[in-house]
C-alpha cells in the first residue's frame, strides 16, 4: 500500500500539461481585461501556496464543493461536463453571496491517469474559467475514486454580502430562471423519460452547465435582503433563508417559473414536485422589499435574465406552498437527502 | 443512484454537531488573543460563503491538500489522527511560504455517518485548529469513499513570500528537525519492523502529527532566499527549489539530521534512503546566504527547533548527495511516485 505518496514527477506532468494555463481569460479578451482580471493574483499554480491580494475596501468570499462520481454525476459522464459543472456549482455560491469570482483551486482525485480524459476535463475547466473570468491558481492531484473538489474565491465590498439572515417579514421572494429542470434532466440521464434532440440538449445544458448568476448576484448586493442558491430544492433552500432570518415564507405554486421543456415533458404535479424539491438548479432565490421590485426587474432585463416573484416572507415559521385554490401543498420531503 | 444530492438535513446536523465551533482558540486563550485571532473572519460556517478580510498590507496565501484513505493513511487509522494529519500537512505549505495561518476549510467525503468516528475526527480537527490558531470557516460534506481535502489560508506581507525560485548560487541549504522519520513510521505501520513503546509513540507522532513549522517559517521571510516543505522527500523537494531557481545543489550525507529512533532502528544505508527519498516529513528545506547563518541559528534556538546546514546551491544542475568519502550517492528514484 503506497500510502505516503504526496506528489510525483508524473503528478507534476499532469499539472503542467493540463492545468498550468487555465487563466480565466479567453483568447478574445482585450489586453485591458487581461490586466484587470489578473491583477489580484500574485502567484498561481506551482509553488507551495498561491498568493492573492485584495483591492482596498474588498473582502474575500470563499466556498468549497465536492462532487463524487456516481453520486453527484454519472460515473460515465463526459469529463468536459463534469469539469464545467463542478466549477459552476461552486461559483453559484459566490453568486448567492453577491461576490465577483476572483480565482479557484481544484483538488482532483483520479482512479488512473488517462490523458484523453484529462484533456477533456481541462477543456471543460478552461471553458468554465473563461465564462466566470476566474483563473485556476492551485490544487492537488491524488489517486483514488474520482472526486472533484473546487474552492472558489470572490471579492465583495467590506461590510457587503448577501447573507441568509437578512430577510424581513413582508419581503417578496424571487427566483431567477426556471425551476426543476435539473431534476427533470436527471430523469433523462436515468432514462426514465423519452426526449427529442432539442429537449436533450436543453436538459443536458441545465444539468451539466448551470449558469451561476454572478452578474445578477452582484446587482442584488444593494437590492436584496437575503439570497441563497438553489442546490437542495426551493423549499429546502428558502427554508434556510427563513430559519436564518427567524421567519417563514408563503409561496404560490402557480407562480413557479417552469421551462417550456418542463411543461412539455412533465405532468403538472411532477413539475411542481421537481420545481419545489428538485435540487441542482443553481438558480438564485432571494428576498427584497416591495420598493426594490422595479429596480430588480430592470437589472434582470439588462442581463437578459428572467426573474419571478413567487411569494413573500411571513412571521409564521416554515415554508408553505399554496396551490391555485389557496390550499397548502404537502410534500414527503423538503429536499434531497445526502446522508441517509 | 441518488446523484443530484447536494446537502440534506442530516448533513446540516453533521456540520452543526461536529464542525460548527472549531474556532482555533483553545480554552486557555486570553480574551485578547481571541479577539485578535478572529478579527479577520467576517463570516464562518453556515452561509453560502465564508468571508475573510485581510489586514492592510497583507496578502492571502492558500494551499489545498487531499488525503485519500488507503493511500495517504491506512483505512483503519484513528479518525483523530487522520484529522490532525490532514490539517498539519496543509498548514505545512503555509509554513514553507512564510505565511501565518488564518483559517481553513474542509471538504469531507464519508462512506457513512458514524457518530463515534465523526466525534473523534472533530476532536482531532479541533486540536490541530487550536495548535495553529486557525478556525474552520467552511466546508462541504458528501458521501463516498473516505477522502479529506483541507484548504488552508494564511496571511503574508504584500511582496513577501518564500518562493521556490529565490535560491542563489552559493546559498547554504538547511533543513529543520530530523529527516526520514515518516518513512520509518510507515515501516512500523506496515509491521515490517519491531518497535518498543517509546519508539512507537515517537513514530506515531511523526507520522500523524507532523509539526508544520509555521513560527519558524515566518522568521524565514526576511532571512531565507527560498523554501519548500518536505513532502516528497528531500532530494525531490530540494530539486524543486533547484529547478525553480535554475540551479543545482550539493548535499552531504553525513550532515543529514537523523533522530535517535532512526539511528536505533534503521541501518545506516536504510536511514540515508529514508532521509533522502522518504516523503511526508513536513520539515522545511530552505536556502540562505552565509551571512544569515547566525541569525537563523538564533531564531531556531528561540523556537526550540533544530536546524541543520546540509549543503549548498551550485551552478550545475541537479541535486547531488556526497557520502563521507566525497563519492556521489545514487538512488533509483528521487521521490515517491503518486501516479504510476
Amino acid at each position: 500500500m503506497p500510502m505516503n505518496v504526496r506528489e510525483s514527477l508524473t503528478e507534476f506532468d499532469i499539472i503542467s500539461r493540463f492545468f498550468s494555463d487555465i487563466n480565466g481569460l479567453d483568447s478574445r479578451s482585450s489586453a485591458h481585461a487581461r490586466s484587470a482580471g489578473s491583477s489580484a493574483i500574485m502567484l498561481g499554480v506551482g509553488d507551495d501556496c498561491a498568493l492573492l491580494s485584495l483591492p482596498a475596501g474588498q473582502q474575500l468570499a470563499l466556498s468549497v464543493d465536492t462532487m463524487v462520481a456516481g453520486r453527484h454525476f454519472p460515473e460515465a459522464a463526459p469529463a468536459f461536463d463534469i469539469a464545467r459543472r463542478a466549477v459552476a456549482v461552486a461559483v453559484s455560491d459566490l453568486a448567492a453571496m453577491g461576490a465577483r469570482p476572483l480565482a479557484f483551486t481544484l483538488a482532483l482525485t483520479l482512479p488512473a491517469v488517462d490523458s484523453a480524459w484529462l484533456q477533456e476535463f481541462s477543456q471543460g475547466l478552461r471553458q468554465a474559467a473563461d465564462a466566470y473570468r476566474m483563473p485556476l491558481i492551485g490544487g492537488d492531484t491524488t489517486r483514488g475514486p474520482l472526486t472533484i473538489t473546487v474552492q472558489v474565491h470572490g471579492t465583495l465590498p467590506i461590510n457587503g454580502g448577501l447573507r441568509r439572515s437578512g430577510g424581513q417579514a413582508g419581503d417578496h421572494v424571487f427566483v431567477t430562471g426556471s425551476l426543476g429542470d435539473a431534476a427533470l434532466a436527471l430523469q433523462m440521464l436515468q432514462q426514465t423519460i423519452v426526449v427529442d434532440s432539442h429537449q436533450q440538449e436543453y436538459l443536458q445544458q441545465r444539468f451539466y452547465a448551470p449558469s451561476a448568476r454572478v452578474n445578477f448576484g452582484e446587482q442584488l448586493l444593494t437590492r436584496a435582503t437575503a439570497a441563497i442558491d438553489i442546490s437542495d430544492g426551493l423549499l429546502a433552500d428558502l427554508g434556510h433563508i427563513c430559519k436564518a432570518s427567524g421567519l417563514g415564507a408563503r409561496i404560490y405554486s402557480e407562480r413557479l417559473p417552469l421551462s417550456s421543456v418542463m411543461a412539455t415533458l412533465a405532468s403538472r404535479s411532477q413539475a411542481m414536485r421537481y420545481a419545489l424539491i428538485g435540487g441542482d438548479d443553481y438558480e438564485l432565490c432571494f428576498t427584497a422589499s416591495a420598493q426594490q421590485r422595479l429596480s430588480l426587474m430592470d437589472c434582470a432585463r439588462r442581463l437578459d435574465l428572467a426573474i419571478t416573484e413567487i411569494g413573500e416572507l411571513v412571521e409564521d415559521e416554515g415554508v408553505v406552498c399554496l396551490d391555485a385554490n389557496g390550499q397548502r401543498m404537502v410534500f414527503a420531503t423538503t429536499g434531497y437527502q445526502h446522508f441517509s
